[in-house]
């Protein structure tokens, strides 16, 4: 058996503490595995006092992961801090500057400075390795870097945010509204107190942006990313969804297209059928289109401290068995290309358009004119004044809002949200339209 | 970059022609991410001269296989021959023999003698690569012998033979009969012309005997699966399972019990909005249920050229990267233990049971307490005698068989069959009743 690999870990939080369990309840399989020991050798966290319910005593300890990854007598540097910068970047940059191999779960950090840290593994000849960026618990970095290299990729789409299915779910199965949602979701520790970078969808849009970079070979590049949050989604729009025979998902989805590749995150309207629809709670999903394989499926937990630390020991033993195997990201991060931007506006498909009509004479007909003028056909329209706005008003005089909601044939955003400004402007619709994307099978 | 990967071919059916068309097509992609350019080098078929749609002049042509892995200057030999033994065995044989490392899509050959040959391999220190074997392009091989290695798995179960998929749904989708569909199947070339491997499940056991194998950490042993095929699946059944919300699946499920594991493969009642229950047509599906990472699905093609030559492709360029990369099967295959058989019969749950009562007086009152005897709670019973056979014979004193459901409380398979025994020991219980079980989730 060869020598043991030694393993640092900068992090002790949930994550941090559920890997360290693990080693040791699988400590001999592991070796048996990985032809060697893995052993942890050095730790490092913020307080070495706090109760994990694992024991650190054996360990070196490090006040500073930065120190942890320049002195400990390590082979690998497990990052588990969080954050784009700071001490996380520092640690993993220290670590491939002295030539050890790292594993980080911190997709924050490789959206931000992926590019310069696959580089700098690549000129030591060490393994980068992040399994547990994305998806949590589901092997979708190694499918797609490892089990699909004879495919060309056209699209990968996912589910990657639990807290925002969780609140969708939530918002479907009880007809609650998104705060209430959010609140429970807080309570259940599924969302943080500023709950902000998984309800906007910028946590999805990091995980996208390097989905798509294995995917399509480009350098991984979160600025492309158009995002759009689920603030914005009503429990009139799920009712609506589930009457069409769709559900309302925060879906990133990256397309390679005649122009280059679109990336977006935004609630799209999936059919219940679909694979995706099927996804409930904060379970998530990853959907690859592949030539000439076809459609792959990978569900499972996305989150929490064992799922994540599951990933991370997927790849200590990937490093253990032989250390770097090839590209960070598939191919040698100086010949990624850049990405080519599609324009997202551009792409083709039908659309929910929910608006608030002022309810008086002739609003429908300048909203239907408007869509009509910009070459947009409507499949249907559906007006639901509630009984008791009749009762007060039966003549539709009163100048009170009305939601009103259009669904309309394949055309583009860019299209549908140039007729609701002229609409706007007309003077018959009120703030803020939702527009959400329909994604037909 | 290193020297090249040579490989040599054997087999040049639907899968071997897929495999050179990719290679070909992918051959910048793959060397970017392999180091080193993976050629094709040598080839073997029955015919020289067939057309396959790709050009072969290029590579050396071997009449016999086994020849090509004895002298082809090669450094992997992929073996794409089928059949558990003759030429495909002699020349995986030929090829660890000589040192070189072996790609197969051959599951038979991996359940007849997967222990010799991982042996073998280990011994040489080559690797012995599979991920094609099992559930064609979705990645289950290297999910469970890589990605789950940090947990313990306590089941894994899957629809993993296409062809009696496919039967299934049609069956469902348009109320047709196992033979019309079987039929089908083999003019859509989704069935063989003898199609007992398929439809009576050994296929589905041999690809089950590998995965839990990787799961559990034993020896591969396909005897020790029990194994019920689809033939005797009704149209009635069918129906019966829809109204129950239930879907008939062929699955194939391995379980880790105090008393070892219990492999089986049968028609099982899923509910329809288990993962596995919406796998339709020839696609394939495989649930992992590990500790502490939870219930992992991936869903994909389990079929075809294509599919199979793509998870060829990943092996071959997994070798190509780092050669032989730990135990053929997670462990050493000296120190794999053999299986303890958990006996299917005492496995409890519900099940559903189709009986052919003679219609006359008495006749459900003698199974349902032949069942009450054995201790077996019903949840219902479902008797219906056609509007044709009342009206001849308004009585029911006929002794026509007429078709009764029984839906058990969880009971065991031992249990159900026991009462049923007696009950057409009674006289009154017609030839070959169904006992489907029902997997609650």
């Amino acid at each position: 058996m060869k020598t043991p690999l030694r393993i640092g870990v900068a992090g002790l939080g949930t994550v941090g503490a559920s890997l360290l369990r693990l080693l040791a309840r699988r400590r001999a399989a592991l070796a048996q595995v990985s032809g060697r020991e893995i052993e942890v050798v050095a730790v490092s966290a913020r307080d070495r006092a706090r109760d994990r319910g694992v024991d650190i005593s054996a360990f070196a300890w490090f006040d500073d992961p930065v120190r942890l990854a320049r002195e400990a007598d390590v082979d690998c540097v497990v990052e588990l801090i969080g954050g784009a910068g700071g001490p996380a970047r520092a640690t993993v940059e220290a670590a491939l500057a002295r030539g050890l191999h790292v594993v980080t779960a911190n997709k924050a950090l490789l959206a931000a400075h992926g590019m310069d840290l696959a580089a700098m593994a690549e000129r030591r000849g060490v393994a980068l390795a992040f399994e547990a960026a994305v998806a949590g618990g589901i092997p979708v970095i190694k499918t797609l870097r490892e089990s699909l290299v004879g495919n060309e990729i056209t699209q990968v789409s996912g589910i990657l945010n639990g807290t925002c299915n969780y609140i969708l779910s939530r918002m479907e199965q009880e007809g609650l509204s998104f705060e209430a949602c959010l609140a429970d979701a807080q309570r259940l520790g599924y969302a943080e107190a500023d709950p902000s970078f998984d309800v906007d969808g910028h946590d999805t849009a990091h995980k996208l942006a390097i989905l798509a970079s294995l995917a399509f070979g480009l350098r991984i590049d979160a600025e492309a990313v158009r995002v759009e949050g689920i603030r914005s989604v009503q429990p009139i729009d799920i009712r609506m969804a589930e009457q069409l025979g769709y559900r309302i998902k925060l879906l990133g989805v990256a397309t390679r297209t005649a122009d280059g590749v679109e990336q977006r995150v935004c609630p799209t309207m999936v059919e219940k059928s679909s694979p995706l629809a099927r996804v409930m709670g904060v379970t998530n999903a990853v959907h690859v289109d592949a030539t000439p394989l076809g459609e792959l499926t990978l569900v499972g937990p996305g989150a929490g401290g064992d799922a994540t630390a599951s990933s991370v020991i997927a790849d200590i033993v990937d490093i253990a068995q032989a250390g770097s195997r090839g590209p960070v990201l598939a191919a040698p991060a100086g010949e990624l290309r850049h990405m080519k931007r599609a324009p997202v506006k551009d792409h083709p498909g039908g659309y929910y358009v929910r608006v608030n009509l002022l309810d008086r004479p002739g609003a429908a007909a300048s909203v239907a004119s408007r869509m009509a003028e910009a070459g947009i056909s409507l499949e249907s329209i559906v007006q639901r004044r509630s009984r008791e706005a009749a009762e007060l008003d039966p003549r539709g005089r009163s100048g009170a809002e009305v939601p009103v909601i259009l669904i309309t044939y394949d055309t583009t955003e860019e299209a549908v949200r140039g007729a609701l400004q002229k609409a706007t402007a007309d003077g018959y619709v009120g703030a803020s339209p939702q527009v959400i994307r329909i994604e037909r099978n």
